[in-house]
């Protein structure tokens, strides 16, 4: 894996950063987001459709494809791109997210965790080794470290304890990554919502040289004011020519301001599930079209928008879909707000490119008819 | 509304033909198979999806359509075609079969039907008058008349007054019918499994010189060689130059033996419908691809198939698809089966123009590894 840093605005190491990660799979250009594929599909999205809304990259949970179909079901298919049909770079996830938040866990210990299946109640024992075998089998461009993604918000001594882990089960994966020419692993920056703890833990991880860093364990919970100061602190500290990648962010006001802090990589289900749920994101914010205000409405959802559900149909045709609970609803909206969210990553490297984020940024707030979050340091 | 009859093999009142159906909206070729879109969506597809499966025309629920979102707001949003991005020919049904199979009719008179919503339990009076007024609000181009579709089996006296009846309502509909120049109205022969009653019940409809005929009442739980035997006696007595729509069949084995018997239109949920319950229509029958044999199977659904599904995907990956309760399971299986009916319907249709139509009807029922049904007549 190679990124390339193509243009900055300010300090490469905590301002607006755009570039593109080359991977075996092909390059995607960053800032990126990435939609999720939990079960090797993005939720009622073919692989084709996918790309028609500009998704680069994609990711797949292996905590999902550990339990079914079987990770090694998935290497007999030829491995996860070919299994699902997507021959564009995916990242896999280590599986310790869903251990930790899908209410199976019975267990942590130095060795690792052990965990309840939440498909049929099965126990498993997961290890950082385990979870490279897992991500080995699946065969991801980019794949994660086990680690322990911290509730906030968490007691000062045990979040200590926990990052110390997740520094060593780090260290544990950096040294028996199977593929290691073919799949970039990333380090996991966690700490809870202390700073010093992130620094701390930017340091163990970037003793570790490795390809790529993540910040896990933010938009738990916390005051956003607090999450951005956590990029703050944490942003400076890693190496300029590495991608960032902050895990599970996916709303457009934190997208921007992500990368505002030098943030190059993101991946969330917001944008899938809203659009299920019957919601789009648009430059003003999000429009609920289960509504009744919208049954009789002629518009687009979004009107300058060139996505398919956008050139083809109308508020009011949408609306009565998700009120028939037609599936074809929820896809029409999966595929404009994937969509709006790619428009936007393009539109930010845009700026970056041309030496304008700041305006972007001050643009992007006004058309939400807020004001933009207090000046960066 | 034109009919172009361009090859028949044998005697066009009753062997299998071949033609175009030319409307406002584009023409199809027949032998045709209309895939159903009852909510004014074919279930998980696009209309993108939908062209790209061969289909040429779809068929839409009036019942479903007056209740939700209301005949009017589809009116209102530029029409059926509009409304769900299809601008090919659509053909909607009157709405009668839904009244009297959906379990809330409240009463049947010379003046109409009342019947509850399945939706809401809301009350409503619908006659002759009231179908073609609702029809013509969506806009269809082929429309149908209020009838009464008769259960199998039933008693002779109610069938003879009930054809006699649908014949006064076709009747009604022709005259009350608001936009002829645009829009096609059929007549519906009726009659039960009764041969006598299925010939007066022609005689009825062909009087009224309608510009197509539908066969309705038939695949409703009576035996296959006596639905056989009422398309024999009923097909002869149809003018030669309209079409004849064979109504709610679409098991590749009675779409061959409608096609024989000189049918010219087919629809059906079945191809959709067990696409989304996880089965594959395949020349040799049906796959049940949730089935564990298929795990681990790198094959496409159908070997020599060039649909999307087929192109890109194993039976591994569509299993794994529908055991996870994943739409793009339903979507991709729902693409395969309407592909391979449109397939299906091209083949014979090219089998009629080389004249090799039995050739080919006996090669088909070889591949599901059955006798062909009894020498025709």
């Amino acid at each position: 894996m190679k990124f390339n840093l193509e243009h900055a605005a300010g300090d490469p190491a905590r301002g607006p950063r755009a570039g593109s990660v080359v991977t075996l799979h092909g390059s995607f250009a960053t800032p990126a987001f990435m939609p999720v594929g939990t079960q090797a599909t993005v939720k009622g999205l073919t692989p084709q459709q996918l790309e028609s809304v500009g998704a680069e990259i994609i990711l797949a949970n292996s905590y999902h494809l550990y339990l079914r179909p079987g990770h090694e079901v998935v290497a007999g298919l030829g491995g996860l791109h070919r299994f699902m049909g997507w021959d564009r770079p995916i990242l896999t996830d280590s599986g310790g997210f869903q251990v930790f938040s899908l209410g199976g866990l019975q267990q942590v210990t130095e060795e690792g965790v052990t965990f309840r299946s939440h498909i049929d109640g099965s126990l498993h024992r997961y290890s950082p080794e385990r979870a490279m075998e897992v991500q080995a089998a699946l065969g991801a461009d980019i794949i994660m470290p086990l680690d322990e993604c911290l509730p906030y918000p968490v007691d000062r001594e045990y979040a200590v304890r926990s990052t110390d882990l997740t520094a060593r089960w780090a260290e544990r994966c950096a040294m028996a990554q199977l593929r290691p020419g073919e799949q970039a692993l990333f380090g996991i920056v966690q700490g809870g919502l202390y700073a010093d703890l992130r620094q701390r833990s930017a340091a163990q991880l970037t003793a570790l040289d490795l390809p790529g860093y993540a910040l896990g364990g933010l938009s738990v919970g916390e005051p956003k004011p607090l999450l951005h100061e956590m990029l703050e602190v944490t942003a400076g500290l890693l190496p300029v020519d590495r991608p960032r990648y902050l895990m599970g962010v996916g709303t457009p006001d934190l997208l921007v301001e992500g990368v505002a802090r030098g943030i190059d990589m993101f991946d969330c289900v917001l944008p899938t599930r809203t659009a299920r749920l019957g919601t789009a994101l648009v430059p003003s914010g999000r429009l609920v079209l289960r509504n009744a205000g919208f049954a009789r409405d002629e518009q687009p959802i979004q009107a300058d928008c060139a996505c398919y559900a956008c050139r083809n149909f109308s508020r009011g045709y949408i609306r009565h879909l998700l009120r028939a609970r037609e599936m074809l609803g929820g896809q029409l909206l999966t595929m404009h707000n994937l969509h709006y969210l790619a428009t936007l990553m393009a539109a930010m490297r845009k700026a970056i490119g041309a030496g304008r984020f700041e305006v972007f940024r001050q643009e992007f707030w006004q058309r939400r008819g807020e004001a933009a979050p207090d000046e960066l340091a």
